[in-house]
């Protein structure tokens, strides 16, 4: 099986063209290639398919072998792919999901290299029962957690996944995220957990931020909890309806939530890291 | 560059042929492959090159770029890589390293794949000051240190690099090696620190051990702390001068310390992964 390793913002995949080659039992696969010791090593395989309805289909396996729906990193990736080796050599693609079709913009170098890539994630969900979240009133912006001795005040967001988000004024890259971001995952507010966000304010367009991913922990990064931030940035009138960037572990992102069609837009890198052949 | 991606008991390195490869500056691009997300995701870069003095000659980086001098795992997985690949189709491999020349015997299969390959490891070293541990008498068999209420009674050995076993009754798959491992690791009878090895006894001829690597924690396999481990267990009369089968997480090594030369010989497996190549 011929496959191409990318990653985005670190979150990296090992991505098989099924144009070309025959996945059977994606399943078993995911779960062999993904170990970092005696596979290849990766936080799951995506497979780019053809497909009737869009310039490509992505299935997305984790390493347990469960199949997911949808990852923004990996969609940016896969947008990539589909550019740089010819598959659609367009500058807007159209990747059909298990969420949906996705359509990403692709920002190209004098190269006509594809650097950086814009996905349009749909609209924030804000209703505390579709986050969900149990509170009296939505927006739930409001909603204090405490552990430890010490208060947070969350702001509860749907990107397709329940996100909170806390403001903080620690620098969050000396937080204890694993110390609160256990704790409040499972908290009784949240009925299907949470993916917890603890963010600073570095300016109106600037923050930074650190996630801690439900049933996973910390990772570099996660692309609806940026989208999530910004959103509670935006709600608590922290940020503005424009660009902000936001650092994280792995890299950089840059989220717009668009006054014109209320829709949240992330752009930011994805990279070939190396090419292979795996014995099946 | 084209590289192979290779695993001894799941100790995995990124090989290089540097018959045809040419690596201008390894330490860098071994910090830069053996990240997990970003790079190929490595133990660390091996590169096989020619010798004048041996079938080849084997340098090692690990992922910060230093050099390191050798890895029973590793060096086991360049003599499959030589064998198997052609570069010398023998059953007797020798590869030259920064501590000395090792030779290797190597067990094919029906179709002349090497399975497994048993390294020559020298003769491990009990006096004291050569560990080194601040002891009155050698061995070492008898050094009682305490963490957390609990006596652990250690033997000490070194297989070019310092180790201390610990026998102990409770089962090891449940046994906190982190906890105590950290604690051992840095105690002040070690004037250079120590491995610590933490082993049941299952039988006279079958271990089961976990390892605490110094300046690296738990980790799935260790040659010369598994070498160390079935050295303790001939001294303090728990094992015979016979093959010993000892399981770790990463695999099974059997090692036997021969009473005709005094040396040790690891005999265990190496595996292909997968090929790939990486642009510089």
């Amino acid at each position: 099986m011929k496959f191409t390793k990318m990653q985005g913002c670190g979150n990296d995949y090992v991505y098989v063209n099924c144009f070309q080659e025959n996945v059977s039992s994606p399943e078993s696969v995911a779960k062999a290639i993904s170990d970092r010791h005696f596979g290849i090593g990766s936080d799951g395989l995506v497979l780019i398919c053809p497909s009737d309805k869009a310039d490509c289909r992505m299935r997305m396996f984790n390493p347990d072998g469960s199949e997911s729906e949808m990852c923004g990193n990996a969609v940016r990736c896969v947008a990539k792919y589909v550019y740089d080796r010819g598959i659609a050599h367009k500058k807007t693609i159209t990747v059909d999901t298990l969420a949906g079709i996705k359509i990403i913009e692709v920002h190209t170098d004098e190269n006509d290299i594809a650097r950086t890539l814009t996905v349009d994630m749909g609209a924030p969900v804000t209703e505390a029962a579709e986050v969900p979240v149990i509170a009296d009133s939505s927006p739930v912006k409001d909603l204090v957690l405490s552990a430890y001795d010490s208060d947070f005040t969350f702001t509860c967001v749907s990107m397709g996944n329940p996100h909170a988000v806390t403001f903080i004024t620690e620098d969050v890259e000396e937080f204890d995220v694993e110390r609160f971001g256990k704790v409040f995952e499972t908290d009784s507010h949240f009925p299907r957990k949470a993916n917890i966000e603890f963010a600073n304010v570095i300016s109106p367009t600037h923050l930074k931020m650190r996630v801690w991913e439900r049933g996973t922990g910390e990772t570099l990064a996660c692309g609806t909890g940026t989208c999530a931030t910004v959103t509670a940035a935006c709600i608590n009138g922290l940020s503005p309806h424009e660009p902000v960037r936001v650092e994280l572990l792995g890299g950089e992102l840059t989220i717009e939530w668009k006054e014109s069609d209320g829709h949240i837009y992330m752009t930011g890198p994805a990279e070939f890291v190396f090419d292979g052949e795996y014995n099946l």
